[in-house]
């Protein structure tokens, strides 16, 4: 990157995700980038599919520009940003000259995002891509009167569960249930509790509802990770 | 940050520290921030009370600018740099507009430290904050006449023992007693005793006395952990 | 660096070798130091011997100067790269004032890179050194009419095997086989094969052979490490 655009500003987001998690950088990249500058270049390299034929895309959105494998590492930022193009990378003269079977990271997102810090366009990296591949995430279940059935989205390095639905989507006074633990109610932060409770909140990441071990691990206390089903009910009921 | 401060040059000392380590994070900051320039901004973010009634605070000492919560993270910087201005942090203009309840290293403390670098003053930040929260930090005893008792107070990553005590405060021809295990002596350096020996020597941090196993861990090796205690007294006597 | 080289740019390669493992650092330099900048300098802190009778050297080669112990951890670089000048850091004036026995990354390595920052030359830093440390590195052995023995080289962290044997030194059809395992073959990717599945590619680094296992950790499903025998025939014999 600094061999072709030496004027340009690294920040890494993060280095250590499960290997192969595109699912976790996904929503690591929903949860971040919205705070970073919008003439930003994100560059993602979670790839597991590298060298087959996946394609690559570079997107320009209301909240920063993206070069990524399109394997659905988008699938959440692209749900909730304007894209204004977006393109297929298929222009190999935007590349490094040897393009390795097994490290696009290097030898093509790297280059491509250099030539967009230097001003390139995201139209000229390639031919337009309208089908961008998309995650099969999981939703909310409303569909019983008595019961809401979310999910797991996210487990962060505390061992906290980040859940697929926010707290406009909750009903009134709200009983979690998860893995045969029951949580009463919603706490606001983790210090209203005591320490080794677990407790329930809106999390700081866009509203989603969040499970927390307080100084503990809730993934490892429930035994629950991504995907795993939590009931939620109105005491009211 | 950089949405605020473009200019701003970003340094990370740390992803690495145990969840909720206030004091893992309060002697990082002892150790590494004198090698910092003066004109630094240090923003802390190890912060398990985030939300909470705990104060937060922007403090201006001889050794560069710290925002943090008031949790004790800052203790021992404190007691070793003149501190010129010191304010909890209660003035919102300076804020995010909308803070979350369990995420201020981004919602307050990453605006304060822009608007710092940005040439704003501490005292700008909120009003004089004179009793900040201390951690309740071990000190060698040297109550009797035969032996000192000091502490450990840092594991590193090597696993290596940092003790509360510093040179010029041992004994002549020290000896160590930990967990069982006795160390006679003082080494210069690692390599200077075989491969798998616990030695003691004075370490690189402000003189204060380490534990190591070499090419090994000593934390594993001893069963000691922060706190445990270290009988020293001299062949001597 | 900074408060030295206020202009310097610092990019962190890696802070998660294994500890004390200088062959883990020769080979992390060997792959990603010819694909920064030339005029890079690039400071090396892996450094078991530190305080010891090591010396430490800088080296201006065509790809980068480089500051570090000199215990063997540029074998790798060296080989492949034109060295123009070579030194034994001998010249105290370019160190920090106190200089510890156990930490020289903070106290000799870091000024010694700052000054060549602002622009010293590499022979002021000491005198000539021609006899730099090398590692006893493992080299394929070619003996044997109906088998090559080649070795694993570097285990990277995702559990895959790095092999010193590059691809043109291979034979027609190769047969691979480690502790036990076979692998015929050659994939070019890792989605050519199915999840689970023990595949064997020329990797991204310099036309080295890799072995993976797909979506799993080569390292851990087959024993193997670093030093570990694996034979190589043709499946034509």
């Amino acid at each position: 990157l600094l061999s072709m655009a030496p004027h340009a500003l690294l920040v890494d987001l993060c280095h250590l995700l499960p290997a192969h998690d595109i699912l976790a950088a996904a929503f690591l990249l929903y949860q971040a980038t919205p705070f970073f500058p919008c003439d930003s270049i994100h560059l993602v390299v979670v790839d597991p599919g590298v060298g087959s034929d996946r394609r690559a895309l570079a997107a320009r959105t209301a909240c920063g520009t993206f070069v990524a494998p399109d394997n659905g590492v988008l699938s959440l930022v692209l749900d909730c940003s304007e894209v204004s193009t977006m393109v297929c990378l298929n222009a190999p003269e935007y590349w490094r000259s040897a393009v390795s079977a097994t490290f696009h990271g290097r030898d093509i997102f790297a280059p491509v995002a250099a030539h967009l810090a230097n001003g390139l366009s995201v139209s000229s990296l390639g031919s337009p891509l309208v089908d961008p591949t998309r995650l099969p995430l999981t939703a909310p279940d409303f569909g019983s009167p008595d019961s809401i059935i979310a999910h797991v989205l996210h487990v962060d390095h505390f061992g906290t569960l980040v859940l697929d639905i926010r707290a406009d989507q909750l009903p009134p006074r709200p009983v979690f249930e998860l893995t045969g633990h029951e949580i009463r109610g919603l706490w606001r932060t983790y210090s209203d509790a005591v320490p080794g409770q677990l407790i329930a909140y809106v999390g700081s990441t866009r509203n989603h509802l969040e499970i927390a071990l307080t100084y503990g691990q809730a993934a490892q206390h429930t035994g629950a990770s991504v995907g795993t089903s939590v009931f939620i009910r109105s005491e009211d009921r």
